[in-house]
């Protein structure tokens, strides 16, 4: 095994950081236009980190441009901390977040897109640091997908190889520094996307200001919004919700497939194994919360949250169960309602959405849907061949054969991940959570979906949250949003043993 | 595929009530020395169950005797109903029980050893039908031995070949009906043990009704008492808990093991991958336990339960820990203390041993302690052959190299089992159970526990649950206990299909 390439790894750090410094720049103009005095602070972190991205690429360009496979694992996983380390500079530098942890869980909340806020005024916080706060979401969505598509399939991890077999562009057996075609039409995509739904907000009656950080918050499947009430801010605006619950199902599918459709292919949408099944799960987990909250809501949970009925008690119940079944199944995190104030049952459907997550190749977390498809058609079979142990079968998807590797691949991500689920449930009751709150922090911040039950349910914040628990909630955000492999394998002794 | 051989089927079912029966006339005398009214309903149970059994043994017994996989699953489930439908027989025919489905949950728990109870007030309830109780505890413990040891391997469910491989006696590769030689030493040691629990239980302190009933749910980690306060009684006799502690831990224990160790091979012990960690884990979590109960409580949790300290706080603290500790781990449900009201990084730790259970080759239930080992050593590969695609390394246990297909195996069994935990917990919040109570339920019966959280906690039982929900547990109880496959399999169509 060669030793690590780190020449190269400096400088696509360095590249990162300018990167990220630019989108801290983006934000200056905010913080003028609204007079804020935050804007001196905003201007010194881009500045900054947009010399120590210099520098560090500076002294590197010429580095080597042999890259093999352990130097990508090192560049996915300090990219994301160099982004988490400047990308805290403009809260700390406005003296918006002034405890180090805090300012840390909030940048990897944000660049996970997990949406898990410490913040507890929201309205509070200058405008300028508000963009910042919704641009390390979008951020974040951009790198998921180049991850995701570009990435994540030649390492192999977790079967990603498989769900995007079909993805347009080159395909390379080799692990290329270049951003790859791919990467480049699906950044488009996102851009496109996250432009109309800005744009359909705007008309639907919201200030420029907050439709342009929500669009970057759907999109990203993140969640963070301008408003303390999260999204319940417009539940006397059904339309504003509306298109959010489109963009967040949007997000939530897998860009491959928006590809094709803007291409005219809309046949391959609905051919799709992974986008029927994510189709079928949100109108059934829908329709089943919208008659349990028409008709059987317990009346003894109250909701804090004000709810008019424009249309009346069912167009309100069903708005409602769309909204909030679609952001947790996405792994957005944005709140009209509390749906832990509803009955046990919904608490039940909608915590069981923890575990299942978006599409691959989108921008949500979670073991996504696909993963579970091929393993409950693993599970069928695997009784069928109880029965018939000599027959040849084998899981199909998308009309092919799936192979034992990819199969395997998928079991161990799920056992992994169920096993650090169980295993954080107690660290996090260690570092002082209450037993509800642990485990579905626990779930929340592995699959990146923001909210949580008990003290940190949809109305509550991760404020009240210890120092470790918000560094161990942060680790958690981090290796559930890069598919826990990518990071978990620099952990190991292996990875170190020949340097 | 041939079809049923529903004769042989018949005649198994009818040998299987006859011994069922046997039972419940063993139970008769207990009944007549306390002058008990119960004592007609019990013996009527008793020669209508060998009746039934008679008459089906009968008329079958000259059925053809080649016996194929599918008459072995089927032979297994329908053998569990039977067992289930004749052992509800003494509580409602002695009016102990009056509800159906109440009668069907009791003894489903007793069969499955999982000792969860609907009986709200156990010392009132006769001591023919309590004997009967305990019983039932103990024949399911024979069921699972001849089911691990004999059956299971054969049918290759969820890598129980593997455990088992040392097992002592005639090994064939062809399902017999011919109970083997190794269920029937496995037996022997099972029955001595129980022996001399109840020798040593009546030494301590116990009335010999007390000894008899507890030797015989330990031995089964089966876990009913016949007090109300379960082992938390005898607070005021450690002898008799260090005991029972003890006689848990080898119920935990590959019986096999304790084959070995009686030959006077203990080596064979120690060198026994899954003791080893069964052993490490019991040491490292009785500590930490101890550590929190006795520096660490929180005083805001209060318990119910009466505990004098005959030899002090720490003394007391360990014995309590090790005992929760050792009944959650082995399964047995035993209660000394009221493990949710010690501080939540307790409940988390002991709620995370649900989803551990004994060894495999015991009476315990869960997932077993090999199987995450397995899981565990296999993470580990996966990340290394990250690193090294083309390295050729392969799990090993016991200094052997773990087949793929078995590994295979084991992963499809903890995804089914995780799938089906998260779909029970809804389902019991649909039947009716707080959030809570629902998935620490769900995880209860599935590994066959006994006490959870919530409404259902160690020092609560399972009376004031819908019969809806009742029946869903004892469901949960029995595809838990016969592990997951043997039942899951018969509800397939493919089963059916041929016939
Ligand atoms: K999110
Ligand atoms: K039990």
């Amino acid at each position: 095994m060669k030793g690590l390439n780190f020449k190269i790894i400096a400088s696509f750090l360095g590249l990162t950081s300018m990167m990220n410094g630019f989108f801290m720049l983006l934000s200056e103009p905010f913080s003028w236009y609204y007079h804020e005095t935050a804007s001196t602070g905003i201007l010194s972190a881009g500045l900054l980190t947009i010399s120590v991205g210099f520098l560090l690429w500076f002294f590197n360009r010429n580095a080597p441009k042999d890259i093999h496979k352990r130097d990508g694992y090192l560049i996915v996983t300090l990219g994301w901390l160099m982004l988490t380390l400047t990308g805290s500079l403009p809260y700390l530098m406005t003296g918006t977040i002034t405890s180090f942890p805090d300012a840390i869980f909030e940048t990897i909340s944000g660049y996970s897109t997990t949406g898990a806020s410490i913040l507890t005024d929201i309205e509070s916080v200058p405008k300028g640091v508000l963009f910042w706060r919704s641009a390390t979401h979008w951020i974040g969505g951009m790198g998921i997908i180049v991850l995701t598509v570009a990435i994540l399939p030649l390492l192999g991890i977790g079967g990603m190889q498989l769900f995007v077999a079909e993805a347009p562009g080159p395909s390379t057996d080799k692990l290329h520094p270049r951003i790859t075609q791919t990467a480049k039409r699906l950044w488009l995509i996102y851009f496109s996307f996250t432009f109309i739904e800005f744009l359909l907000l705007k008309i639907a009656g919201m200030t420029w200001f907050d439709a342009i950080n929500h669009a970057m918050a759907t999109l990203s499947t993140g969640g963070f919004s301008t408003k303390n009430a999260s999204v319940a801010y417009w539940n006397d605006n059904p339309f504003v919700q509306y298109i959010i619950i489109g963009f967040m199902f949007v997000a939530g599918a897998n860009f491959v497939l928006s590809y094709f459709a803007l291409k005219g292919k809309v046949s391959k949408i609905f051919n799709d194994d992974e986008f029927k099944y994510y189709f079928l799960l949100t109108v059934f987990v829908t329709i089943s919360i919208t008659v349990l909250i028409v008709w059987f809501q317990d009346p003894a949970l109250q909701t804090t949250i004000h709810h008019p009925m424009p249309y009346g008690a069912l167009e309100s119940g069903f708005r409602h169960a769309a909204f909030q079944v679609v952001s947790v199944l996405t792994t957005t995190g944005f709140v009209s309602a509390d749906f832990t104030m509803w009955n046990y049952l919904a608490t039940a459907l909608m915590f069981s959405l923890f575990f299942i997550g978006g599409s691959a190749g989108s921008t949500s977390g979670g073991v996504k849907v696909v993963r579970h498809v091929i393993m409950i058609k693993n599970s069928m079979l695997e009784l069928k061949k109880q029965l018939h142990p000599k027959a040849i079968i084998s899981v199909r998807y998308n009309g092919s054969r799936v192979s034992r590797v990819i199969i395997f691949n998928i079991l161990s991500f799920f056992v992994i991940y169920m096993l650090i689920f169980i295993l954080s449930t107690v660290v996090l009751t260690f570092l002082g959570l209450d037993f509800l709150s642990a485990f579905s922090a626990s779930a929340s911040c592995l699959g990146n979906v923001g909210p949580a039950l008990g003290s940190l349910s949809p109305v509550n914040n991760f404020a009240h949250l210890t120092d470790g628990a918000k560094l161990f909630c942060s680790f958690l955000m981090l290796i559930g949003r890069l598919e826990l492999f990518t990071v978990l394998i620099v952990l190991t002794p292996y990875f170190w043993k020949s340097n």
